[in-house]
């Protein structure tokens, strides 16, 4: 499909291709990062089912530090090729020192494995998030959740699925009728652990039906997509963690809000996302907010 | 097989099947129970996707009392055709005001669906949950957790497997290299939902990896079992939510005990699960206890 020089007229299916890429630019982006979520999904079980039973416990950090590594590579250097002017923002690069600038330029935000402390211990939320950005907009976000073989994905005005059948949010708007997610975080600094707790307490004793954690920002938010929980909210997650998870859930019907009300910042490291507006700056009047340094802070040398 | 009385002699099968009948009483209940747990487990997945899906959510407790109810009488009216002198406990007959009386009679101990909030939101955690006990001592638990479509299964001394691999738990034994999982209960008074925090936030900061919660015992305590987490503790649980899990955890090499390092005890609502012994002490030494009436307490006119 890529030679479309020869000299033919071009047959029904090279026209609706034609018309398609004209219509949406970013649509073979999209359908290359399923592709690549896929392949790279492959890569963690297979770690997984082969090297994390076998070691022992204390060498499973530099197992993931590996997966990790090696997963963004493939993904990064899969993207390259296809697209070779795009940029990329990856929790990987961004730990070895790359920038986590995000330009005008096509963007792949990239987390490799989303649960690293699940993968470890075989917990069975990790997925891979790929989210896409031009002109510092999302244009779409892919989560592929490995373990359980479900590949969510949404596409900016073309709505979100998940293997193909479409998501859309709860429609609760009793604050008491929700299961809402979280996550502790891995900050142990006791003012900061006050606080998320704090907070929990407040939100559990509104009261909601539940809180849930599963370890891992991408697949919550795509639990917020497909209504089994009402609203995701945390201080402390990066830009690679919902980039993908942003697109999705907007695009099943939900909002995103900065934990104080204001308007989402993919580069804050703060998110409130709902199933609606109701329910966010219901959870948004409950937060202990805790400073977070933003993702593309200034780096101390 | 039922039949044994033909003058013709025993075929090889047939010898083989009194055999193990001879050596394991038990097993037929048990070979029983997964049949029964699937069979539950399907009309709880027809339930979700049928009938939650069109409903408001204000009709949702309806429908998990029709469900709970309708699951149990199936699973009971079951074992009472093949099984008619066994006993039951059940969560719904309880509440319909049936005793809650473990006796030395073989003893089914049935919760049809463990994860009622989940399975009203479709959170993907739900599980049915089936104990055996005879003269007061677990001899099997089935698990089905019927939205993944994974059979776990414990027999007293013969092992715990997930459809059909050994389950092994976690060799960790380094308190700061675990997860945790718990849950925050239903009960929202503000004394109980303050030291349930507060014993997390203790935990917490041991530090672990981190807390899970899924919503489910049944399906915690088969993490416990599957080495996904390294422990499971909760106050107010019954017994129908965990006597299954039970014989899961403890043939997988797990440990139970009583939230003060007691001896563990099925109908006193408290309970630490976890991969060992250190771990198990490890996690009492934080746990904040509140009161919670026994199962088995004799009931208020």
């Amino acid at each position: 499909m890529e030679d479309l020089e020869v000299r033919r007229p071009p047959t029904l299916t090279e026209q609706k291709y034609l018309k398609n890429k004209m219509a949406d630019p970013w649509q073979e982006s999209m359908d290359h990062a399923v592709v690549v979520a896929r392949k790279a999904g492959a890569v963690i079980r297979d770690a997984l089912q082969n090297e994390v039973k076998i070691m022992t416990k204390s060498s499973s950090v530099d197992l993931v530090t590996k997966t990790d590594q090696r997963v963004e590579k493939i993904i990064i250097q899969s993207v390259k090729e296809k697209f070779p002017t795009h940029s990329f923002i990856g929790e990987e690069s961004v730990s070895a020192g790359e920038p986590c600038i995000l330009t005008d330029n096509p963007t792949w935000i990239v987390d490799p494995v989303d649960g690293t402390t699940n993968f470890v211990h075989g917990f069975p939320f990790v997925a891979v998030s790929i989210g896409f950005a031009v002109n510092k907009e999302l244009e779409f976000g892919v989560v592929y959740s490995c373990l359980e073989d479900k590949m969510y994905t949404g596409r900016k005005g073309k709505g979100a699925f998940c293997d193909g059948e479409r998501l859309q949010v709860s429609d609760q708007t009793d604050m008491r009728k929700t299961i809402i997610i979280s996550e502790l975080g891995s900050n142990r600094d006791p003012v900061v652990v006050s606080k998320i707790f704090s907070t929990m307490q407040k939100i559990l004793c509104i009261p909601v039906h539940g809180i849930r954690g599963s370890g891992t920002a991408a697949t919550n938010m795509c639990m917020v997509a497909s209504g089994a929980v009402e609203a995701f909210f945390e201080i402390g997650i990066h830009c690679w963690d919902i980039a993908a998870g942003a697109v999705i859930v907007t695009e099943a019907g939900g909002v995103l809000m900065d934990v104080d009300g204001g308007p989402f910042d993919l580069m804050s490291r703060r998110m409130v996302s709902a199933n609606n507006k109701t329910i966010a700056e219901r959870i948004v009047k409950e937060i202990e907010i805790f400073p977070a340094e933003r993702d593309d802070a200034p780096k101390k040398k």
